[in-house]
């Protein structure tokens, strides 16, 4: 593959990492340090629950998914883009990076189909159907670094909530065409562990081989499913490298260090 | 005055004019109407005062100047770059304009020092210190449309809540020196009034003199003097045009036509 417009890092962070201020200034700091380029996609859930019952909103869960009714959505565009988005862009900045706080509508940058209501009716979601890889690597040839929210858009003005892993694993499938493109997702947990409750049972490298059976055990379940499925996609469509870590593991990761962490091969 | 780079119109919308659906449509489709690069700042206090009483915090204004603790700025946080902000980006999207919703923070677009404290400690406020107009040129060159909103930041992580009108003015300050600079800075009237009560009152024109004479006089007081403070910086910087108009004139004005407003003069 060609690979013409060097590396770029696509580093997934949850919300509870940016909610720990020891480790996100350790990757703040690692990403500060990169001599490449770098697009983050940052998470919230947690913090987007805990403003929507302070302003008395009870948000809806349905199979581990948000339920995005308006009043949600106007919870989550305040939290993603707003209150998380910007504090880790004027974090950043405060490191000498130039990042830009974005959702998928500023430039029109990641382009969404609302969901379409079937057993469960999922609100303002939206499924990606395209990402604007003029635009990034415009930006990125700035020297600018991209810090996308878990928001999209539908082109018609509507502002779509949008699961961040999903939205770094299509970032890296739209790049990894033209960028050498290496892919962190950061989980609570070192990997994928054969037993969750046991870190030290960490996977060094997972094939789709070994993950396919793992799934049909039953050891990959639960939220893990949907976060392997999109580093998968990453994987398939040519990224360089693909990485689950937790977000300490990331500064030595970034910095191509030996880590411990999950690395996935076809 | 060489101008290199062409014109920019620089629109300052506060915001009632965003709360107020009809004269916002026309606004957004006369700035998709544009064939010129065009800026965004936008104000949102009345709505971030509403939102901090649903989260149980109380506005605190100090001669009509807003007083920001910590609680206050993360609710403008939210309010401003969040739901404001992303809001105008999305419905500029859906017009085919490609607009950054940005925080001076964002590309370290707008640099402050946090405001000394006074006879009033305003908290988290800035007074703006340097405009990033490398980095404005290149998204402009780029065909994007940056949305301000009226936060800046201290370069050590800290976001700053910082006057709208006076980012618009600064922003046409450091503008004028490359770009013929067009600026409107919306009111809740339809110009510089003789008298309030009374918008047949507008002047079609002021200069430098007449406006000394009215400030003298009383005729223009409260918070129309930092807004003509602003406005005229941005005249004395070497602005093409500067013009105070009610939002539902800048459709007339962005089209060149004539409309109800007031143009500063020297």
């Amino acid at each position: 593959m060609t690979q013409q417009y060097g590396t770029v890092h696509v580093i997934k962070l949850g919300g509870r990492i940016i909610e720990d201020n020891a480790a996100l200034e350790g990757v703040l700091d690692a990403v500060a340090g990169l001599n490449e380029a770098a697009i983050l996609v940052h998470g919230g859930g947690d913090e987007a629950s805990a403003v929507a019952r302070m302003l008395g909103i009870e948000p809806v869960m349905v199979d581990g998914r948000r339920v995005t009714d308006a009043a949600m959505l106007d919870v989550a565009v305040m939290v993603y883009a707003g209150r998380v988005g910007k504090r880790l862009v004027a974090a950043l900045a405060a490191r000498g990076v130039r990042a830009l706080g974005l959702t998928g509508a500023d430039g029109d940058v990641l382009r969404a189909r609302r969901r379409p209501v079937g057993t469960v009716d999922y609100g303002f979601v939206g499924d990606v159907i395209g990402v604007n890889t003029d635009l990034l690597g415009a930006l990125l040839r700035e020297g600018l670094l991209p810090v996308l929210a878990p928001l999209t858009h539908d082109g018609s003005g509507q502002l779509l909530n949008t699961n961040a892993d999903t939205i770094a694993a299509e970032v890296c499938v739209a790049l990894a065409a033209t960028y050498d493109v290496h892919a962190y997702f950061c989980l609570d947990r070192p990997g994928v562990c054969l037993d969750a409750e046991r870190p030290a049972s960490v996977l060094p490298v997972i094939d789709t081989r070994r993950y396919a059976e793992l799934v049909a055990s039953g050891a990959i379940s639960g939220g893990m499913l949907p976060k392997l499925r999109n580093a998968f996609a990453a994987q398939a469509a040519g990224a360089r490298r693909v990485l689950l870590l937790r977000a300490d593991a990331l500064p030595a990761a970034l910095a191509g260090a030996s880590c411990v962490c999950t690395e996935l091969r076809s």
